[in-house]
């Protein structure tokens, strides 16, 4: 088994074969392959197929519902609160997100609550539904334990990213998509294969101080030992603004699971109910501000600006946050996805199991 | 002269007096020395009276028009959009957010975007007069430039600090309130009186390197050089998050000046017309959610585990943002407030100026 570049749409088609596999009913399959094989496309692959693993343990281990279907349980002409009933959490996002972007285009805004999802995928692939329509967009999710707060040890927090897309006139639209932590898990997985110590800042050990011993805080991490865990944006303690990340971290869990009354962080796939994600969407128009396209043009000339300001010696480019990921996306729609060994090995057995025809 | 200790409502008295002495009329004199008082009350100097000296500046460079009234430019039942006219910072805050306030009381929601204003003190206050009104509360605004994007070198972003305060039952809002860079300059000129080094991480030079020479920077930062500047959070490069920091200074520039249609912060005082400071607010009723009470008492558990989960090996509090400048205003509120030496002469030097009585 060795790498390989597969279209997009075989791609999809073959990752929505696998989740019907996993006995995922067609809607739910195939919102979900899309929203995978898109994170791959960009450039994510923490976010992309190789997460059918996670989707396989979380059918398996009963913390998501395949063919639940979300059900509001609260709403006025600018909200929606949501109960995902464990379902999948690209088919509940999109159901939340809908309404936010409909609220928004009749009321001027839309928020949605949402308790009770699943691992919703990139969170820009939502908030970039209500760009497209010439609205602000916002997505936040909690997530599995992972991260400590400043001047804590143990792991209570999410990596509980947060998303907001901007429309601008003439090009895609700024998006900011981050998880809160300084690094995703994956990027420390990197490491682990490639025998590399961590920079300082990523995280801390059983005793809350600063490691870079990668292979240690693996066995911790994944060890019954409650403390030692992932840095919020800006690392360990105070001087460089870890209590800034860390608070971000929390905003994050305060809006997803405390306006849905849902779970947060801490108590995600606890027991047997459910996983217990929460996420929360947002939909401001920029016509609530005045004329859509006038400021469109103006966040154009921002960023352009920005773009053509003075670089740091040895650099060749200022980045606006989204772009990386839409140039990766053209060149995968023209070439094809790359997928490492892991994953090609990974989707074949599954196609194995399921009899899908190969990639 | 020596530092002082002076109760709270003398010194806002005092301070007002000293704006009517800059030209300001008793409305704008009255917040803005309620603005400044609360932010020293709360530990917070750098936004204290001791930028009675900024403030002077902002009136005779032509920066700040004292008398001037805002306009409403665009309304919608969820939106206004406010012209402050080159107008008094918190004077046009003050009528934006209750703007925000009074529109989230009816529709569930309001924003706020606001050119042509000026500094407005500590973002949370203005966010916590929502978060009274049990609705999720938000501020933001641009400033002088100082901060370089990832890859750059070139002071192009302000300091453009963001706050979300939530409201929790019995007990002070949640309040994210944090400059979007590593630090404030403020704490930088600390670091030059103590004759310390900086930790690598808060600025670069006009290489668009990291440095940690203190006097150095201070002599770049303050010459005619575009070039040198603080890092937002996360620091240089992307290894520890830099890029997400520079999201969300831009981010803030986008909602404040964005959707104004006004000055981002490389274009804030430039010329002869106003320092064309922008802000952005927001707020949202808890109650679109569901019930805010429930709400609220969700949000005071989640926090409460927060606070009692295990502590890094030394350290014996983990804290909620908002704590800490809450209790030091109690503090300040019993015991007075304490000025520096250098404050104590600013404001005593005013007061000769305009014949105020001594504090």
């Amino acid at each position: 088994m060795s790498a390989k570049t597969v279209q997009y749409d075989k791609l999809k088609n073959y990752t929505s074969q696998v989740l019907k596999g996993l006995g995922y009913p067609k809607k739910q399959a195939d919102i979900t392959a899309e929203v995978l094989v898109e994170a791959d496309a960009r450039g994510v692959p923490s976010h992309g197929v190789a997460r059918l693993d996670f989707y396989e343990k979380n059918v398996k281990g009963g913390f998501a519902t395949p063919a639940a279907e979300p059900s509001v349980v609260h709403e006025t002409p600018v909200s929606v609160v949501v109960d995902g009933n464990n379902g999948v959490g690209s088919y509940v996002s999109d159901f939340a997100m809908r309404k936010c972007i409909e609220k928004a285009g009749k009321t001027g805004a839309g928020f949605a609550a949402v308790r009770n999802s699943n691992h919703f995928g990139m969170a820009g692939l939502w908030a970039e539904k209500a760009a497209a329509k010439d609205q602000i967009g916002m997505a936040f999710t909690n997530t599995r334990i992972c991260a400590i707060p400043t001047f804590g040890k143990q792991r209570i927090l999410g990596t509980n990213p947060l998303c907001f897309a901007i429309p601008r006139e003439g090009g895609i639209p700024f998006m900011l998509d981050m998880a809160t932590t300084t690094v995703a898990h994956g990027k420390i997985e990197v490491y682990e294969r490639r025998d590399l110590d961590m920079p300082l800042g990523w995280v801390v050990d059983e005793k809350g101080k600063g490691t870079s011993d990668t292979k240690g805080f693996q066995k911790l991490f994944w060890s019954k030992c409650p403390d030692g865990g992932h840095l919020f944006l800006g690392g360990e303690g105070e001087d460089l603004g870890g209590h800034k990340g860390y608070g971000l971290g929390l905003l994050v869990d305060l809006l997803c699971a405390g306006m849905s009354l849902g779970r947060w962080s801490l108590h995600t796939f606890e027991g047997n109910n459910g996983s217990g994600i929460a996420h929360f969407f947002g939909a401001v128009g920029l016509n609530i501000f005045g004329n859509a396209k006038e400021i469109r043009r103006h966040v154009a000339s921002i960023l352009d600006e920005v773009r053509k300001s003075n670089r740091a010696e040895g650099e060749d480019r200022i980045f606006i946050h989204g772009e990386k990921e839409a140039e990766a996306r053209e060149k995968a729609m023209k070439e094809g996805i790359e997928l490492d060994e892991e994953t090609v090995k990974l989707l074949d057995d599954f196609g194995k199991k399921f009899k899908i025809e190969g990639l």
